[in-house]
């Protein structure tokens, strides 16, 4: 089936997500005009999936289709952000109706359980690959960035760290996960949480906050420098599955990317808030995995202390 | 030279373009924020750049950056938005650190002299392409559409159109063009001037505007479905260069793409305002090319008629 440019677009993007009031002109015309309350702040951000890099390519369309939202939809958790529009390019190597179908079912379906319009944006030829501009909305000065952590504050963590990179693992013959954790571990790979929940949580309390979807360990390096402090982390404080526990892998969860979590800091005055969280949010527990330092960024594996300064996660030019 | 995701960031694109007051937090968190004033609207679009297919994979970097901020540019102006901020993501087939200067120093010229910010973005491995996030803003409502054409609109375009197809064709060695053509055909081509100063023009008298990206003949298609409207056009109207009108080779003119120029629509009562932008702005003179009509979309050669329905404009799926 031959289709052009604007075909594809009418035919496949151009009702992805509900209206909302503060999209005046959505998909069709050169640009898209939007509204920003005057109480709000604008927050956006943009991230890219290449076939093959942020992806194996035998991903499922919808799959693909999910990830790319939920990595921005992540970002914009990370600063206290709620989703509000999305713009996206294309890059195709063909034009598929079958996966195009596929692809726009998955992100019309995610658009819609995370209230978020697609706006505008374009289709071309190349290697394929999914850009998406997604913006949010704070009530002015509301955003949580990685500036702000201080001495003595704790660290938490949402979800369960490793889970996606095992998953990856296992699917590429590395490693042969137990039953019981094949699904989950391949759940955490292709469809990413992204932790929208936590926003209320994170303007409430949080002093900094950073999504660590190239790691823990170089995630919070970055926070820890653009704060200016160091930090102490518990080995035995992480939260991993049995397998990761039992086999002492600890590598998945600290350094492996794409576990689309998010690290914050919180003062410890606020433990009984974290544990009123948990008990309310079994979905989106956070837990307490040290503590933010005057200076030096150190791993306590429960008999040593591993110096972590120097810490990467995952980069695409290593 | 080694470099990581996050010192390319750091080292070539963190301060592109000048900040300005609406930009609350700029590269280097998550997310950036920023603030839209309360007496405007944010007008966003986006476009990609892909090696190969929207440039010849052997174009200066300097033009590459150059020309994927210029056609976003152009959607802003084909919507009477004036430039705010923008958001990228570069992917990369390796870290050449010479390409990547360069790369940098054409992006920071053109941001710097179309005061724009580079606030976010990613840069990731693969096939080289450019996807720009481009936002303006426009007081609100102040926006124009491709909705508003009325029957005896004049059809007005800014600048010659061809130059752009006319450098590719030559440069391509399909065409051999007189020596005092090439440097302004390879401008068009490389170069292509966003028309902003058309801004002010825009919102006072059009009824409706496209940028013609596509080619003048499918885009003002385009124009004319949104509006409901249809269209005369004169050929010997056209602004084109002397060889075009030489040799009558108008499908440069009519049906090529990449000529960044803004299609708009005026009633007939505004002919001296027409007189009056064009004495005072030489470098970007509207010619009168026709009439919108109730139905039908003809161009008139001077003799026939000839039917341009179903004309279609550059699309990348053919």
């Amino acid at each position: 089936m031959a289709q052009d440019e604007f075909a594809i677009i009418e035919r496949y993007f151009s009702k992805i997500g509900k209206p909302a009031d503060n999209i005046v002109l959505g998909i069709g015309d050169d640009a898209a005009v939007v509204e920003v309350p005057p109480t709000d702040q604008l927050v956006v951000s943009m991230d890219t999936l290449v076939s093959g890099v942020h992806f194996p390519p035998d991903t499922s369309p919808a799959d693909i289709a999910y990830k790319a939202l939920a990595v921005n939809l992540s970002d914009l958790a990370a600063m206290a952000a709620t989703p509000a529009w999305f713009l996206m390019s294309l890059t195709l190597p063909q034009n598929d109706a079958n996966w195009l179908h596929q692809f726009a079912s998955g992100l019309s379906q995610t658009a819609e359980a995370f209230k978020l319009q697609l706006i505008g944006g374009d289709t071309c030829h190349g290697e394929l690959s999914i850009s998406i501009q997604i913006a949010g909305l704070v009530p002015s000065a509301g955003y949580i960035t990685r500036h702000h952590a201080s001495p003595g504050d704790l660290v938490l963590v949402t979800g369960e760290l490793g889970n996606a990179a095992l998953g990856l693992a296992h699917q590429q013959g590395k490693i042969d996960l137990p039953q019981n954790l094949q699904a989950k571990c391949l759940l955490a790979l292709n469809r990413p949480q992204p932790r929208l929940e936590l926003v209320p949580f994170l303007r409430e309390y949080a002093s900094a906050a950073i999504d660590i979807s190239d790691g823990l360990q170089g995630d919070l390096a970055h926070l820890l420098k653009a704060s200016g402090c160091g930090a102490k982390i518990e080995q035995p404080a992480l939260p991993v599955n049995d397998w990761i526990e039992q086999q002492g892998c600890y590598d998945y969860a600290l350094g492996a990317g794409d576990d689309y979590e998010i690290c914050c800091c919180v003062p410890a005055t606020q433990r009984a808030e974290i544990d009123s969280w948990n008990h309310g949010h079994p979905d989106c527990r956070l837990s307490i995995i040290g503590e933010i330092a005057e200076s030096g960024y150190f791993l306590h594996d429960g008999e040593r202390l591993i110096n972590l300064d120097n810490a990467q996660g995952y980069q695409h030019f290593d």
